[in-house]
């Protein structure tokens, strides 16, 4: 692949990733979900006209917005009357993503640090374009002459979403009352078998956000990325059965990958980030440079 | 000071570097600047004004838009034309900017790599809200026991902007038909005196981009960001009088003087950036770390 065509390629993925932000998406369309007041997601109509049948739950949109009904005044209120709906509209079939269901709480808030104000099924989140929090580990060695290399997970193919796709060495979503770090020693043992003494070794360095719609909804997610050095006799194995197989591969032949079908694309976008903090790609060669940084980086 | 004290102000320095993106800017008030259809800037009212003047070099403004007159249609002769504009209107003085006058040449392109439409006086970019593209270089240290210092120079009073303030070990403006790596090594010599061997040595890294907006025009720039790590018996030393003094400093110190009025606020967020990816900004403990990833990366 020519260097050119292999940056068109990463910009047609952050480009995908970031569909919410263009001109002419559908974002107009969205009504703003409100709770207590404050914006906590985006409503596409077709979920909107599936949520207004449940007129105790949710107001009449009003002014672009949908509104939690106030009479639902707590987190453990709020949460039940929407697992409620939920539920039922699972039965019903209508909105496929619920297919999905996982039965693991995300907390719900307009921003990361800021009291949930209810929780919410994680499969359902995407029907509410309420921001997803995650964690995904870049797992690297660096050998004895220098040369880094990068663990790859490919996904079990019986994975509801992305199955049989280059992953990274371990990620995952931060259910409700849990600490990143938390998180990211629980998914590197659950899913790669990295005991927790390694795992905490592992560095916080950045964090990639996006929000991209398709047909089943609005996909906000935020990823908080770390890079772990793993020793080079380490090899991580599978272990929750959601992958099938790890590979050590050589830092160039993972930048190439990037540019194919056969990577989850968050997790190309995790690896091209640390392909740009180390040095791995050159400004001087590399027009897209600023708009990969930009295109890693997009929030409402 | 405390945590969530120094969270607030850093908070507030990047949404005071980008303040053109604020609901309510006075972004609304500038008219695009189009070079040969293509837009490459924003044209503050008050610099408007000034311009159509020159009916000979600019349209009239029509639909938000204040075009170069398509009659000068090489890179050449548009740059020959802005430039005598900006040479009578420096002599005038209503633009305050133009007595910052640098004699130094800004290539003015829609975008980093885009063949350049026309070159700019360094001190106009700002008239015309044309990006600029910088690199700044963290030099920085790492002791005998690991820990990392960082060294940062103290700019000269007699410099036209932001004297005595704070500053990188190196940084510099990229000037028309220079590359980002022969920028960054002048820069290093004439700056600090680091040698071009050492300074070969700096890493690639980030990129930061901001756009702010005050009653001169408007500053969009975007830096490309180095590392540099120096040896421990190196010392920088002014070169060419910009730098008054330059300053190694604990990492914990530097982090507390970024959240001052002490440092230049686009190297602060260069350091902001570098504390980020050196993991010395603990997600689970800083509310902001997402807003501050997503502040240090705006781009229109």
């Amino acid at each position: 692949m020519s260097n050119s065509t292999w940056s068109q390629q990463i910009l047609q993925l952050l480009r995908r990733m970031n569909n919410f932000y263009l001109p002419g998406s559908r974002r107009s369309e969205c009504l703003r979900f409100e709770v207590n007041g404050a914006q906590v997601g985006w409503v596409p109509p077709h979920v909107a006209s599936v949520l207004t049948r449940y007129p105790k739950v949710f107001c009449p949109p009003r002014r672009g917005a949908l509104s939690l009904c106030p009479s639902w005044d707590s987190n453990e209120t709020r949460s039940a009357a929407v697992d409620s709906v939920l539920r039922t509209e699972r039965q019903e079939g209508s909105l496929t993503c619920l297919k999905g269901w996982r039965d693991e709480k995300y907390s719900v808030m307009p921003k990361f640090f800021d009291p949930p104000l209810m929780w919410m099924e994680r499969a359902a989140t995407s029907l509410f374009g309420v921001k997803r929090y995650g964690v995904h580990v870049n797992g690297y060695t660096i050998g004895n002459s220098g040369e880094v290399s990068m663990w790859l997970a490919r996904r079990s193919l019986t994975k509801q979403t992305y199955p049989g796709l280059l992953d990274n060495v371990a990620a995952g979503g931060i259910a409700a009352g849990v600490s990143i770090k938390n998180t990211l020693v629980k998914e590197c043992q659950e899913e790669a078998c990295i005991p927790a003494t390694l795992a905490e070794k592992a560095c916080p360095v950045a964090n990639v956000s996006y929000t991209y719609m398709d047909e089943e909804g609005v996909f906000a997610e935020s990823q908080f990325v770390f890079d772990l050095e793993l020793p080079l006799d380490f090899k991580p194995r599978a272990g929750d059965g959601e992958v099938q197989d790890f590979y050590l591969l050589p830092l160039d032949k993972v930048k190439e990958l990037l540019a194919t079908d056969d990577f989850k694309p968050n997790c190309a976008m995790v690896v091209l980030d640390f392909l740009i903090r180390h040095s791995f790609i050159d400004p001087d060669t590399e027009p897209c440079y600023q708009e990969f940084v930009a295109g890693l980086h997009q929030t409402l």
